[in-house]
């Protein structure tokens, strides 16, 4: 019988962390042992280590989680105890040294960050990384699988290094891969996808933007023409830039996205159809809802669960498709995924410890 | 001098009733004299009146709100207190019989539901109106002015019956009008309006969609392909009904609408031509805020204004335009643009009232 | 080897009773098997059924919980079905009459409304029974055990019909608990329990004060000096009514519960000391969390779990105490402690299922 | 006739500030004239000015509020400019520079900090003025008038020096003076005021307390026995420490305060008396609403006013009352309110400008 797997978590501290240790110390298949989590920042510059539950109250009594200890980043420490899995929940910039450290010390990485989702340099340069043309980037980028798992689940049970999709970039991809491997998207005409999320997306860091006087009881678009995850929508649905708008939106809610996808068909279509290329595209995908023609999904019904929603509405002309894609930013959108991503890479059933 | 104008409300009930309610206690021209308010009921169905602050409590003191009563909708009464404009706040069955009543009796009206919006029976067929076809009712469609006061100032300062138009249909038409004026807008390449609002423009009817669970934390898209607002959009844009969609949500929010709308331009522009024609455009309208290129409006710079806000962006090809607009869908969407109709009507400046 | 027993769930379709679905659904000795899902209403008047997730989209996928159907309350069938425990997530008025008839068909009852969780007829008075004096309820609320486990945890064991209790009263008779059996309050100086609630304690039902413009951006007091709780405060608690003032206050949040409680000592105390006698008194309860002198719960961190979080501040002069007291009003203060009582009953460990 | 005053605002960044800044352009006795807008920084250590626009974009188009500039801040300028009366919304460290330094130049201020509303030297000590025991200061102290018009109205009108109350410390107090000066209210029982209040008073500066997703959904107590406002309590209720409990909460909303205070009478009353002693009380104070016996207040009600809202509920037993105190911080808890100490100042109608 196979040892119980030691699991490394970086960056505990931040909103998709905190998922990422309730899922952890719940995990049917780990049931609370062999975790091992550390800050963002390294042994050798802080000494110093916390409780799990100072940095999140709300995980105390769970499965013993108030004995847990937050460590200083420490990758002699983390071989020694035997990780064979880490989870990096760090900023890209450190993401991009972890990852190859990692991989040189033999330990199996999945990444929620930006730092290893984007194969095309031009869609790169928008994060500006500084060690962009190191031969070590060149060789982890080429070995980094889309952690996608509806997309690309062989790849990623065998992946060294899996990077883990961004939010935005999930519910937009579900949506429009089958659309788009089917042929029916007239991808020439141009997809928009109009996109809102929650403020859990903007991260832990007080700014101006995350500050409640400036995200509630309001609405504001951004990084329109220019958000980071555009590069993920060209690159998984093989589109060129000027065939898909993508516009965030910031909502007034802690979690959730929901992307109203506008997409114009080469031949007139029904929602039965539509319906049933859906459910034959996602028939193995246990973390995929497909709505029943004439029924929407709703935020309120993916937050808290791993789930992307999807829902349809066609116009009278059989021609102009909407998709309504729900999901819970930090689950399906980052910690969830995740995880579905370790169970891939460990043999398990995709969705355990999911429900 | 002409005598203070006597100025009735009908409805004064809701939530646009009570901003309508506040707006004319405070105007200027007015300053809480020569107002008379009344509920929805008939005067034979209800001999009840009610103080308007036990309605509406946050206008106790306000310029003597306190001493004002609401009384059952009396015509007779209203003719003898020489009422000469009457507002209606009322459900559009209840506008369908009330505006004919007025004008028999010389009583000019604003109407703030969506009974005599369209001019075309086509785009009315959504509201199944029992009396569609009467002599009465098309005489008095026909007599309706769409109260747009950028786009029709001149009829409506001379209108016997002013149909106030939709918040959403405000908020889009004042955003494309420019460009579709202009011939610059692709329309047959379709124009999308994905567009958001908050509860108040659901009414003050307690239903499973108004409660407080419902709307919470949650983003829901609803009427698609078939929201009543369509027809004012095609009305006053010229556009047929496979050139737009229009796709409402309801936002976790009290009041506010921002709508994003992309069009695809005929040629190719620039952020600073697009923004000289909307200047030129505007340029006599006090109420219509242009952003400069490269900044976007946002729902809380609109709330509590009665100004619609627009603001651009412009794809890198200078030819897909985004298009953002915002504003408060209980003051510009409802009863502050009654009271810009108002000033018109009375020859009074278009935004007394309504700073 | 015991058989699996089979438990009904009556009234699902409000908010409690969908999280005591999602509960049961996913319960560890349950496995989604041996459920048996029940409306309002009786067979005789509705022969219809529901899909449960038509009711509850947020649970689709969930253990099979798409097959599953919502029936007419039917007592022969659910006689029939050997149902041995039945959740009453019904109104008052239905418990009533829905708790005997389980009695005498011995099926134990676990009742989530008001029904039965008041000894004193002059307590129960505020409901109003039209069966107040007969035998029949004479008898079932001599039989019935208050369901709160950390008081009466051996009694709910052996229990026939558990009340369980109300969301606020388990706030703040948790939190008052260890100092009234301690003799440690002050109780004829007077306890001050300022409570505050979540929108989704005021139930499903579309009202004035459900609406979303109602409750957001808003926070009211309502019921002052004649909250239903009260009488659960006095009986559990041993006090007169002059001995304690219970303030409800509606929050603009969906969920969770908050109790700021003031109590004035006998004699001079010490944060630590009063730690410890709250650690000792809660020593065998799992499912609740106290908090070291100097932190205090918050909101954020109970909801989504089954636990109550008790932190503490005294003032310098060593006598006046605050309790602060956080739980999720759905969980906790309904169909998570349902469970905690169900686990009780069965023989389970009391918090299986509600981790 | 007298000359237009000229009027300075100094610190119109933050939210008060903006407050501020719309309450003055509308000002019927200013119109948008003589108005001079300063930031925090000194024109020594900052050069640049910006629009207000550009920090409010919401101000935009408000009486010419366009073209207006902020400046850095220059005392050379502002007394050559001929400015009479100077806000100052700044932090209080700064304003204890400030104020005596407008002192000297003749320039009368109104202070919108806490650096001066406290006479008492043990109350001052939560703050460490560094400057505590200067001569300059201490004889600056002497000069400051508490700006509490409905207590202190004469002594305001001939102010040099006006210390603007905390907001939290505006709803109490208002709440318990009557109470305290008619001598009925038992205040060795202890009053406990339990106040809760939105996210604006936590000031623009992001913090972790401030983010969004700490605030959102939430509920916490915060700075329990340790608020700065405790100090203004106990002076202007002529209360000593151990005679009341203050207790602030974070409520999930931008603005608004809702105080609920329990007080133990000396003598039974009657709701009707204590109506009674409250309109008597108020009978000259415009701004003070006094809600009928078997009313509150709530926050919806007195947002976007300049009100404070007074309702009450008194026990069977006719001696422990409930006082609900409602207003909005931004406004009479701050802005507002400085405008009404403006008003006086300058000897125009309390509530002008504030309707």
């Amino acid at each position: 019988m196979k040892a119980m797997p030691q699991i490394g978590v970086a960056g505990v501290t931040g909103y998709a962390g905190a998922e990422l240790a309730r899922l952890l110390l719940h995990h049917p298949r780990l049931r609370g042992a062999g975790l091992h989590f550390f800050g963002r920042e390294n042994a050798a510059s802080s000494s110093e280590s916390a409780r799990l539950i100072d940095l999140h109250p709300q995980l105390a009594n769970n499965n013993g989680a108030g004995e847990l200890r937050v460590q200083p980043l420490d990758w002699d420490a983390m071989q020694h105890a035997g990780v064979e899995l880490l989870f990096l929940a760090t900023p890209h910039e450190q993401s991009r040294t972890s990852a190859p450290e990692a991989a040189q010390r033999g330990i199996r990485v999945i990444d929620l960050s930006g730092a290893w989702r984007l194969q095309d340099a031009a869609n790169r340069a928008i994060y500006q990384f500084e060690d962009e043309s190191s031969a070590v980037a060149v060789a982890t980028q080429q070995a980094a699988i889309y952690g996608l798992p509806e997309l690309h689940r062989d790849a990623i049970s065998a992946a060294e290094l899996v990077a883990n999709p961004g939010c935005y970039a999930t519910s937009i991809i579900l949506a429009l891969a089958p659309l788009v491997e089917s042929g029916l998207a007239d991808a020439d005409h141009g997809v928009v996808c109009d996109a809102k999320s929650g403020v859990s997306g903007a991260g832990k860091a007080p700014t101006s933007k995350t500050h409640f006087m400036y995200a509630a009881d309001n609405l504001s678009a951004y990084s329109v023409f220019a958000h980071r995850h555009t590069g993920e929508l060209l690159e998984q649905l093989h589109l060129q830039p000027e065939q898909i708008i993508f516009t965030p939106h910031l909502l007034p809610i802690p979690r959730g996205i929901l992307s109203t996808i506008y997409v114009t068909l080469l031949h007139k279509s029904t929602g039965k159809e539509i319906e049933a290329l859906y459910r034959s595209f996602y028939s193995d995908s246990p973390m995929v809802r497909i709505y029943e023609a004439g029924r929407l999904p709703q935020i309120q019904y993916s937050v808290h669960t791993n789930y992307c929603d999807l829902g349809f509405a066609l116009a009278p002309d059989g021609k102009r498709l909407i998709i309504v894609s729900c999901l819970d930013n930090l689950l399906k959108g980052a910690a969830g995924q995740a995880v579905q991503n370790m169970n891939l890479m460990l043999g398990w059933a995709e969705q355990e410890g999911l429900a």
